[in-house]
């Protein structure tokens, strides 16, 4: 089964905007051992999208689109693909009940363009969305397959995850397992030159590496007849990669290096608090994103000027003016600070020159002090240099802060 | 002149890599005022890429591709491309001559599939690769256009924007000038109910609406002889968008509602701090994203624990005790300790339950308290009830927040 993803959508060819819907999808895709053949990008005119889909239809299998599902005049979507597929559109009572409780429950006036996200193909399979109003469909019409997912990334890839793969499982013929290991603390080029000949060896399962946003993560995919044949074959591989690399694995199939340390506080039963200065309550914000961290996580001062550091973590201004902000006294400071006022068993400080610029004390720009107190050891305090991209360190700092907080509830 | 963009890496099939280079050439080619009606990518394959190439040539006029201009076995665009449109493929003895040189230059060895990138088609125009090996070419034939770039997006940006680019613009007839009203407070149905007849009315300029996490933009497009000219159209639609909407409009060609608040806050030479408990440093994390924040923004309490909220912004424990963590007179509490203990001129904070769980008091996952407390004016405090998504209500939250401080600065 050929499959193509039609993006549907006049603000990716004016650019600025990355298909990235496209992007994840063929990765999920791809874990099914489905085969991608085309992505087309095609603006929000019904013309261009009809000629769009009669190639598909000619060239395809399954075809699925993203986008133009809203409720505004230019999302066409719905209207065209119908009409190229002889299908009518009829009100869903279900989805248009729905429609009208998610606006009742966010308390916003529904206005009527609202009532077009009801209508779907007639004998579809609704796709309801728990994210947001657009619900999308899927149909079958003389052997080939139409999905329809809305463009937002976070309701399409939602959406892909609990209502298409189940749909679309059924089309592939190998079950695919795919394991994460994750790594910190490691560089992308590091990790390829220790495990290259091994992974080049390996073909099923395969290994590859992904680098992403400080951290990279190697991919072990296995194609069985069966999911636990191929999950059994990822083991071995998996403890391998693990034995090869050491303690920069901080996991295995888990969600993220925050996490992790959220996972890490609730198994040994510790509090963390945080004192952010360069990161500025990323870390903080990492943390809170997961459900369940107010149990372990006891808040954060971001202390962004001395007098913050002051007033809410007890820094003195003694201190401040011997060192600089961006010291290694001061970050330990802050971490003592951190730990004390809001009475927790682990505190990490990050203090830092985010940068671009520099802040006329001749500290260079990517400078970062960390430090971590505990109740129960000895404090730990690191200076890092990570460069001059103002994103990069603040993203890569906060890292190294969890890092910290990972290896101190392990013991490493 | 119609323009389709062409990308060819089976990598942007097999998901992980988004294919920026048709984001970012197309921004380039709405700036020259070229249609681009199509993005296509496909494998490295010779058969779909033909397929695709015959398609383009009679749908476009202009066909850009992108990748599979490398020197290894499954590069293979120009190949692909000369027997597609019956041209010859030649070495030129100038790019041999500066690969050879290339090579001497990083002192590695030249490999023979190296010598594979001199070849281009007869007659072309060469486009030199200053930043990489592979040369980019541009031929024309029976009225069709066609430019070949790398892949790499350094390669490809840096090659369109210095041989590209001065071969398209004597096909730009006129130049386009964007601009973006950006929105807060007025979701995409309800901003379109408003303006739908004035919008379908727009033709040059368009305006178009797109909804992006809990806020909506509108994009003003003129077309016109020079950018001038453009940009004059623009100004009676945005100034009658603004009207029209009103203070919900919070900029025009602004970043973000946290840009437009630092401006705000440097202009009129205030401080802010902030107290955060459901947000959990997402607010103090979109603002510390700014380069020069930290000239406005003295920090902030990330408290998310009843201890944090004592401790770092002295709310009593009897109103905690009284009306609970998230209630109206708690935020209040709140924002007045950030003021005092940041010693700033603004401060806002956030008391919510972010869920999706509730925390067995009986408040509804989705409520959010928010309060704005300042030396020089009257506080502020709202109640909203933000839905029963984690991700939403903490973004939305983050949103009202930054915008009470704005309307605040406003005096709105």
């Amino acid at each position: 089964m050929v499959v193509e993803i039609i993006a549907v959508g006049t603000e990716l060819l004016l650019g600025g905007t990355a298909n990235t819907d496209a992007r994840d999808i063929s990765q999920k895709l791809s874990e099914l051992g489905l085969h991608v053949y085309f992505h087309t990008v095609v603006g929000d005119n019904p013309g261009r999208l009809t000629q769009a889909l009669r190639i598909a239809k000619e060239r395809s299998d399954i075809l699925i689109t993203t986008g133009g599902l809203g409720p505004t005049y230019d999302d066409l979507t719905k209207e065209t693909i119908a009409a190229c597929f002889g299908k009518k559109l009829v009100r869903h009572e279900e989805i248009w009940t729905r429609i009208q409780a998610y606006f009742d429950g966010i308390h916003r006036p529904l206005t009527p363009n609202n009532e077009r996200q009801a209508f779907l193909p007639e004998g579809c399979v609704v796709f309801q969305n728990d994210w947001g109003t657009a619900p999308g469909c899927a149909f079958e019409t003389g052997g080939k397959h139409v999905l329809m997912l809305p463009g937002p990334p976070r309701e399409c890839l939602s959406m892909f995850e609990h209502c298409a793969r189940p749909y679309l499982e059924k089309f592939s013929k190998e079950s695919i397992v795919s394991r994460q290991v994750r790594i910190f603390g490691m560089g992308e080029a590091a990790v390829e030159y220790k495990l290259r000949a091994y992974m080049e060896r390996q073909e099923n399962p395969t290994v590859a590496p992904y680098a992403k946003e400080g951290e990279v993560m190697l991919r072990v995919t296995a194609r069985a007849a069966t999911p636990e044949a191929a999950r059994a074959m990822t083991e071995p591989v998996v403890e391998e990669l693990c034995r090869v690399l050491g303690d920069v694995v901080y996991g295995v199939d888990v969600d993220s290096l925050e996490a992790r340390v959220l996972t890490l506080l609730r198994e040994r039963g510790k509090t963390l608090a945080l004192a952010e200065s360069c990161t500025g309550g990323l870390i903080a914000g990492r943390l809170t994103e997961i459900p369940g961290a107010s149990l372990v996580f006891r808040g954060g001062a971001v202390a962004y000027s001395d007098a913050a550091k002051t007033a809410m973590l007890g820094v003195s201004e003694r201190l401040l003016g011997l060192y600089g902000a961006v010291s290694e006294p001061v970050a330990l400071a802050m971490a003592r600070g951190a730990l004390v006022q809001m009475n927790a068993d682990v505190a990490v400080a990050v203090t830092g020159l985010a940068g671009p610029d520099g802040d006329g004390s001749g500290t260079a720009p990517g400078t970062v002090c960390l430090a971590l107190a505990a109740r129960d050891a000895e404090p730990v305090v690191h200076t890092l240099l990570l460069g001059a991209d103002r994103r990069r360190v603040r993203v890569a700092a906060s890292g190294h802060a969890l890092d910290m907080v990972r290896r101190h509830l392990l013991g490493l």
